[in-house]
């Protein structure tokens, strides 16, 4: 049954964790926010869901609050770690076993905690608010960012996958996993972010940059990356390049 | 088997998400962060499992990025929302139907959520300054999130309660889960930390104050509430009284 992605059309963010999983994958999924609206997708059946009356006969039963979310079937998942934590054994990218799938959700959540950290440093006081009225703020907080809280996280995700008993591959077990597709992503981001803070911080995190370079050679996704269903990152995203904040 | 709770001994925090369930389940656990030192446990236990070298023939396979985290026989698990997500069907605070439990998760990562935006109201530059440090930004981005995100996320949980296709009573199905008692647990909060606001703001949320005010006469729950056990709120959680912000 085909997968319905619920997200922005204009942006990597949240979905974009989701949007790997499926992809490398090869997932039969559509990516509806990037839909023909004459096709009754694009932004308006994203809203209609965020806004319509749900709980009914045929509706939504569980109403998200935010994207991304994802259709499959009758089912509705809100919440990226939560979708991950669905599709992981379905889509091939998580094991059955319990133990292992909460440790793959655990970090799952801390990769999402450590992308809330690398937006709030550009809106550090409020979403509602543009990133130029809030740069003074915004300084700050990438420094202490850059300073404190990226090598506490890629410090993290480094050990795992160095103590990893399965060997230091990757983060959990023998075979890739969707939190490896997400450590892809935060290296991208971050060196579109960050240029000067990772050509320095990365050399220290030998295992995770070994993971995203073969993430990214893998053939579905290394076609994905190449392709128009990648956009590319932008200053309206999670990872956005303002030199200022990158000293 | 007993269940450890590693959490931080002077806060509520995020770990009082835990202890709320279980409290009311009446679960067998221990509070390690409480404990004695002389007993190995305390601060020095929590600090053991974060700073250790894990991954042995008896140590820890599922390294922890940070408190709370929760052990119970050889499994050691992080991530708030991934410790209830474990341990709600086994202390009977959720469903074994896997559709409800990923609705019971999505609800609790939405909460976890609300959280940070609480404490990122009185921290919003950074954890590595005092409020004292970030008050101004503090105050602006206390005005913005009581405007918009408030009522944002308040509106949405009593939508879900409201439309429960189980009765207007919990978040989720006849029964009351760990969300639920989440849920009492932002509303104290709440109600400690803009006292003003919400004098106002809760009106508008007849379903929450009332699962509120089911919760809070829970006899385990009540009794917890009562006992030393529960840690009053102080200027060192996430909820914190600064009249200034809550204008």
């Amino acid at each position: 049954m085909t997968y319905e992605l619920f997200y922005h059309n204009r942006i990597q963010g949240r979905g974009e964790f989701v949007r790997l999983a499926l992809e490398d994958s090869g997932a039969d999924y559509v990516d509806i926010g990037r839909g023909e609206e004459a096709k009754g997708q694009g932004s308006p059946a994203i809203m209609a869901i965020l806004n319509g009356e749900g709980i009914n006969g045929e509706g939504i039963v569980y109403p998200p609050f935010a994207p991304p979310f994802l259709r499959h079937g009758d089912l509705m998942i809100a919440q990226t770690s939560n979708v991950l934590h669905y599709l992981g054994p379905r889509i091939g990218l998580a094991s059955n076993d319990e133990k292992a799938r909460l440790f793959l959700l655990q970090l799952q959540l801390t990769v999402m905690d450590f992308v809330r950290d690398v937006h709030d440093t550009h809106h550090p006081i409020s979403n509602t608010l543009y990133y130029e009225e809030q740069k003074d703020a915004a300084s700050i907080a990438a420094q202490k960012f850059l300073e404190f809280r990226l090598p506490k996280y890629l410090g993290y995700f480094e050990k795992v996958i160095a103590r990893n008993p399965s060997g230091a591959r990757y983060l959990s077990g023998a075979s890739i996993t969707y939190p490896d597709l997400s450590m892809f992503q935060i290296v991208e981001g971050l060196r579109y972010a960050f240029p000067n803070n990772m050509a320095k911080a990365q050399t220290n995190y030998p295992h995770l940059i070994a993971l995203h370079d073969e993430v990214s050679q893998r053939p579905r996704l290394k076609a994905y990356l190449q392709s128009p269903r990648r956009i590319p990152f932008n200053e309206n995203g999670i990872f956005r390049c303002y030199p200022e904040l990158d000293i």
